[in-house]
């Protein structure tokens, strides 16, 4: 064997070994009997233990120096093997275990507080875990940006810099579409219970209508609707709300989207560094189409109300144009997760620059929550009532993410490039949605994007499938646009 | 840290790792979609590499020649380690990596086999596996007796000529009551279909009414029932079948006894050497009198006579006694998986015998079919039809698993001796059964048995909780009672 087949033989246990440590997460969240809490984190934190020692075993780096890739999938490969092999290598072990500690136990912390209504409760743990997450930034990034170093685990290539300019300029046309909306009346809203069956009975069917391939996948109900998994065994979860629908029905595509991604990956890179997504910004620019482009499109509503008048019967909605408002409305609201396609962005653009002034020093842990609020109150018009409904909504910093809120909007941004392209390609596709028919989409998204995995930097993949550098313009279009027409601004 | 600490602490990582190996399996036979099979292999063998690599690491053998033991519970940990350590490392890599091979394949070949009703198809596949495992015997166990050292993976302890000698004890008695039993009219059997909701209804009451907590456990469906998991997370199986309950009932009830084993266990073996049950036998022993000394005896059928009642109805059996006889019911079959009290253990003698002698060399692969089939008619009186009803129809030996059949008639054996000693120690207990109260017997197992998981060998877990030395007579004492009542020999 070349060293380069041995480090792929290596690599291939670890992929597979990977997707079984997945897999325990899965089973966290769907089937795990209650009691099983504190065994189930010993087997998780042996799985991780044994993932590190692989990642960093000695053996990577020889086999690095000697291999040869005489093609673009091989080198893609290395490049892959060699950025983990660097990035895990560079943070010392004992950081490394006391930031999974700490994140750890400041998740219980904020969880505490954020039902405490308790800032001040949560404040010193954060402090921690920033300490902590600039020291390992700067063990890998050494005098460079450490906000970029943390960027790099989620979107490899992306900076601190070139966000903010995009998304400097994504803000104030956001801010002003978001206030016209307002201005205007509201469109009426659900105002009634669905049952939970016709709920997941029409999810799946949206879930297959989408190319979910069930047989390659499964859907289970959840708290907190996620996918997991790559190559043959991609599972995506949802959750019913009695009086919203949507909640299950977008949040179901939006997952889809998300395995449509894994799903679609050429079968040739099943369990080597390619058979993944590539960043976190390109895997939610796929949620993110399927969920708003497509799935929340005039033409793709107008086939969703007859099935929900299928399933439910005479909802109080009368038709398909009014419908689409109802789908699309636009209201006031503190949380990201619940936020429509305009106010979205706002809220993440919110967390990215404050955890970037963390980051740099610029903001202080104990100045957070004040600066939360004012920059909320620019943005949105109204002030924060309670910490739940602000600086402590989101579990991402407890957990030490930082660096991870911007892909959100990233994933946007490309999926308005994405959408952008598709619509030139397939100009009749909304003869298709209205139809409920979304392949020739999916077919399109699966041949230029989904099928490269993790061949090309998230960047290329999406120049290489949109034929264009990712700007922000196409999504601010296109927003401007639709939500232009229905409230006619 | 102690060399004994330090041993500890490796060890538990790796029976956490053990736990995940072990759902992953649970996973595959209920909940991984179909497409995933391919890679799920590749998963699996990932793990196992991961699991022997733990299992032969070096630093055992360092740690064993330093560790002190200046407690039983600490004594039983380092006899645990140092077996399991011993036999792995005797057994030569590229062997067990053959085996792994050569039983996968054999398994494949093995149901095309079955389903072609083909023993010759069968037959070089089996030839290879016997060859394999003989050379594994003969790597663990030198000049000593092959099929002991095959049998003491099950059964630590054990041996073939201690088990032929109970056996053949058994044998005479079992064939005799057999054939009184069939000389006489049989009782009547249920005829209609029962619902698949009551059943799993009725299914998860019984199981929390023997004691399952389900806190620390689930309950799903697959074709072939089995409990899954120590600790925490004990996962249980069962199954409908439209006209035969009993299948669906007693299986889970087999299912909680060997559940109830692992869930009993002593916390402070959590993730320890300890922390399983400590034997195939002793297992059975569990699920075995809770299925039938407890399950199947007047006491509790009236009860559950009762339930069944309000579950589905009148369903054509007129009284408690009628049910008792009909829960009982001996007839001619020639399914192991299928066989009442009475005829199981025939079953399993019968392939001990032959198992042992292919080990021996004393019966060729070529002569196996033969053999069966002469053993079967001068047991049951009557002649295998065909391969799959033969030779053919149980799964282990293509899985090389040699040594494995004599654990249920041993469990048997077992559990015959605690039931002895139980109703000696509750002789009221027909008064709780009667109510479907069985709280009484799975404290005094849990109280003399279960606890203790792993801290005894076998024999002395069985001699310290029934206060005799195992010995068939109990188990032929009962059998011969019970159905010299319900068939009024």
């Amino acid at each position: 064997m070349t060293a380069y087949d041995e480090l792929m033989t290596f690599q291939r246990q670890t992929e597979a070994l990977a997707q079984v440590a997945g897999r325990l997460g899965w089973d966290q969240e769907t089937m795990m009997p209650q009691g099983a809490t504190p065994q189930r984190a010993e087997e998780h934190a042996a799985m991780a233990q044994v993932l590190h020692a692989r990642r960093i075993d000695p053996r990577i780096g020889a086999w690095l120096e000697l291999a040869e890739a005489p093609d673009p999938v091989a080198k893609a490969n290395l490049r892959h093997v060699k950025r983990s092999f660097e990035r895990t290598a560079k943070v010392p072990a004992d950081l490394a275990a006391e930031l999974a500690k700490t994140t750890s136990l400041a998740h219980r912390v904020w969880a505490q507080a954020r039902g405490d209504e308790d800032v001040a409760a949560f404040l010193p743990m954060l402090q921690k875990v920033v300490d902590l997450r600039k020291q390992e930034a700067a063990a890998v990034a050494g005098d460079a940006d450490p906000y970029d170093a943390l960027l790099d685990d989620y979107e490899p290539g992306a900076t601190g810099a070139d966000l903010a300019a995009m998304f400097d300029a994504l803000r104030p046309r956001l801010v002003a579409l978001r206030a016209a909306i307002l201005d205007k009346p509201a469109p009426v809203q659900l105002d009634q219970v669905f049952d939970e069956d016709g709920q997941l009975a029409l999810s799946s069917k949206l879930a297959l209508a989408f190319g979910y391939d069930i047989a390659n996948g499964r859907i289970d109900k959840a708290v907190h609707p996620f996918s997991s998994g790559s190559g043959l065994d991609v599972r995506i979860t949802t959750r019913t709300s009695p009086r919203d629908p949507f909640n299950c029905f977008y949040s179901t595509i939006h997952e889809v989207g998300h395995a449509a991604y894994e799903q679609g990956i050429d079968d040739a890179y099943l369990l080597t560094p390619l058979g993944r997504g590539v960043s976190m910004g390109v895997h939610e620019s796929q949620s993110r189409i399927y969920e708003n482009q497509l799935g929340r499109s005039r033409a793709f509503t107008g086939w969703l109300f007859g099935q929900m008048r299928d399933t439910f019967g005479d909802f109080g909605i009368p038709d398909e144009d009014a419908f689409y408002a109802t789908v699309n409305r636009v209201s006031d609201g503190f949380i990201r997760t619940e936020a429509d396609e305009v106010q979205y962005n706002l809220h993440v653009l919110l967390r990215f620059d404050l955890e970037r002034a963390l980051m740099s020093g610029d903001l202080a842990v104990n100045d957070l929550e004040a600066a939360w609020n004012d920059r909320f109150a620019a943005d949105f018009g109204f002030a924060v009532d309670k910490p739940s409904n602000g600086v402590l909504q989101d579990v991402h910093w407890s957990e030490g993410l930082f660096g991870y809120f911007p892909t959100y909007t990233l994933g946007n941004v490309y999926a308005g490039c994405l959408h952008q392209a598709l619509r030139a390609a397939v100009p009749d596709l909304d003869a298709d949605l209205s139809q409920g028919d979304t392949s020739r989409a999916t077919t399109w998204l699966r041949a230029n994007l989904q099928q490269h995995g993790g061949l090309r930097s998230p960047t290329d993949t999406i120049k290489h499938a949109a034929g264009m550098d990712p700007s922000e313009a196409p999504i601010l279009d296109y927003l401007e646009a639709k939500f232009g027409e229905i409230y006619d601004l």
